[in-house]
């Protein structure tokens, strides 16, 4: 299916997980910052995989993930990124597949960059620290943007881990203005703290320009106004962004638009496993709601049952149906 | 490390296994038997992989399994099996590297077949029905068998799946004079009761001549003596082997050895996810044990322990570090 109207298509850096459990003397040997994300070249990939122990593969990548959670609360929608044509590859196209969403960018050539992927490595305190060998991820281009698929998606979502290379950077514009050339809207997620240090002054001319659904954690939405108070913080995004979700680990989340604001709680009632995954699947659980024409505390309370879904087990992909979680919720 | 005493050596089928959630209805469609293991093809792997859900990779094999408890739970082990020097056999040997057993069998180059996956669906009852692609598996010969590796094992482990092809039967074959003539042991799988039923003669003279520790369920037992009694059957084995670990699922297991029998409680206090694997977690528990000197009821409480942490989750490698367990216990 290549046709009708889409909730949500994501672009992102296609990835594998290979999670791996991890006591925090690993993350010091290996000069890991805990809870961050860090890009590494393919030798570091090979040497620092050789050092971790057993893993499981899935399917990842944020935005990935994102889909992935919409496509289990029922939401229609597509994914845009690259892999190759290698084992690796062939098990991301088949997840996303496997679950109804549309994804139809070319593969790469068998003899280009490997699939990309992530190696993740959770401590006993079910924080997550990733590594990301990004391999054919790279390649994404605007040409790689289907401008019909764009057109018939309610949002478009980038994540910011693809604000590096130029060539995402361009296809993120295109769809951007084929979204809302097409009266779609476009929503981006900050991704890390990192990222948003990197990129601040684009990241801030999109949220100005170009987004109209920004998600952020405390860390990054502090980091891109450059000031240490969430409330103030709080204050510049509601000026830039038509609705804006910010979320607070533990302490639940806030949604700003103009002059609306929702507290939604945190959804803290079950066991955290592994807390991979959390902040794209609020993404999900928000953007269901908000395209189903849910209101923005209710499309908030999605996404934290979502996200508390998610970090109750190991991998970042949904293990329930979300869709009954929400029936029953 | 390739030299020093080990306690188990195993021989297997390498396989990755795909695991996937499945509602019972897509069994019927796809003509599947609970429960049970069946060879396919390169194209029916194509063709179920692309109906099935979402999927999460992992390590497998059903020795590879086996040895992966052992390591956890304290022993010393090698593996042998062939896998494709592709992306998901480099996953499968890192991950058995990763745990610190030996994997030196040579990899099948990049134009062969490629590395064997089991696809693996998990009904809401936790029951596994599995589907298995042998792809490079089916390559074992004679050759691949290190004789100073068996020989410095204290028991070497087959698995019955593998009592296929000759190439692999001449290996077993090869193997197990390399133990005796070392004064070590030889233990098998019976491992399905489809393949008893095939290979009914071959299991019946393995049995009576080369195995002198046997693991088998219940059905599998009955199959090899064609009776329909658990005791006529348990009386047939204790003439045959040294050792038989015969497991009843919920009802425990009764490990028999000459006039020695011991009965053992299955752990059923904890929820089950996903029985893939119980069989080879209970074999890794007994042989840790067993090879430790320990005595034969304990060996098999160790084996009901690590059996218990296997079905407790999806997948069938413990996500569990199974010494402490037992250490606990």
């Amino acid at each position: 299916m290549t046709d009708g109207l889409l909730d949500v298509v994501g672009i992102g850096n296609a990835l594998v997980d290979v999670l791996s459990h991890a006591e925090e003397d690993f993350l010091v040997k290996e000069d890991l910052v805990k809870g961050s994300m860090t890009l590494i070249e393919a030798d570091r990939a090979e040497s620092l995989y050789g050092a971790m122990g057993p893993g499981v593969e899935m399917s990842g990548g944020s935005a990935g993930n994102t889909m992935a959670g919409l496509a289990s609360l029922g939401s229609k929608g597509g994914y845009v990124g690259k892999v190759r044509d290698d084992q690796l590859g062939r098990v991301f196209a088949h997840d996303l597949k496997a679950m109804g969403l549309e994804f139809t960018t070319k593969m790469e050539a068998e003899d280009g960059e490997p699939t990309g992927r992530c190696l993740i490595l959770v401590t006993p305190d079910a924080e997550r620290t990733m590594n990301t060998y990004l391999g054919a991820a790279t390649m994404l281009t605007p040409d790689d943007i289907d401008e019909d698929q764009i057109a018939r998606a309610k949002v478009t979502y980038m994540e910011g881990y693809l604000w590096d290379r130029e060539g995402a950077k361009e296809a993120f514009r295109k769809a951007a203005r084929v979204a809302h050339d097409a009266g779609q809207k476009v929503s981006l997620s900050l991704s890390d703290s990192f990222c948003v240090d990197r990129w601040r002054d684009e990241f801030l001319d999109l949220a100005e320009h170009q987004v109209d659904i920004l998600f952020a954690n405390e860390d990054e939405i502090k980091s891109l106004y450059q000031v240490d108070d969430f409330d103030q913080a709080l204050q510049h995004v509601r000026g830039h962004c038509e609705v804006a979700a910010l979320t607070r680990s533990e302490k639940g989340a806030v949604i700003v638009s103009g002059d609306e604001v929702h507290i939604v709680d945190a959804d803290t009632a079950g066991r955290v496993v592994d807390t991979t995954g959390a902040g794209d699947l609020f993404a999900s659980g928000f953007l269901h709601g908000f395209t189903q024409g849910m209101d923005l505390h209710r499309s908030g309370q999605i996404g934290a049952l979502a996200a508390a879904e998610i970090i109750s087990h190991f991998g970042a992909r949904p293990e329930t149906v979300l869709s009954k979680l929400v029936m029953e919720s």
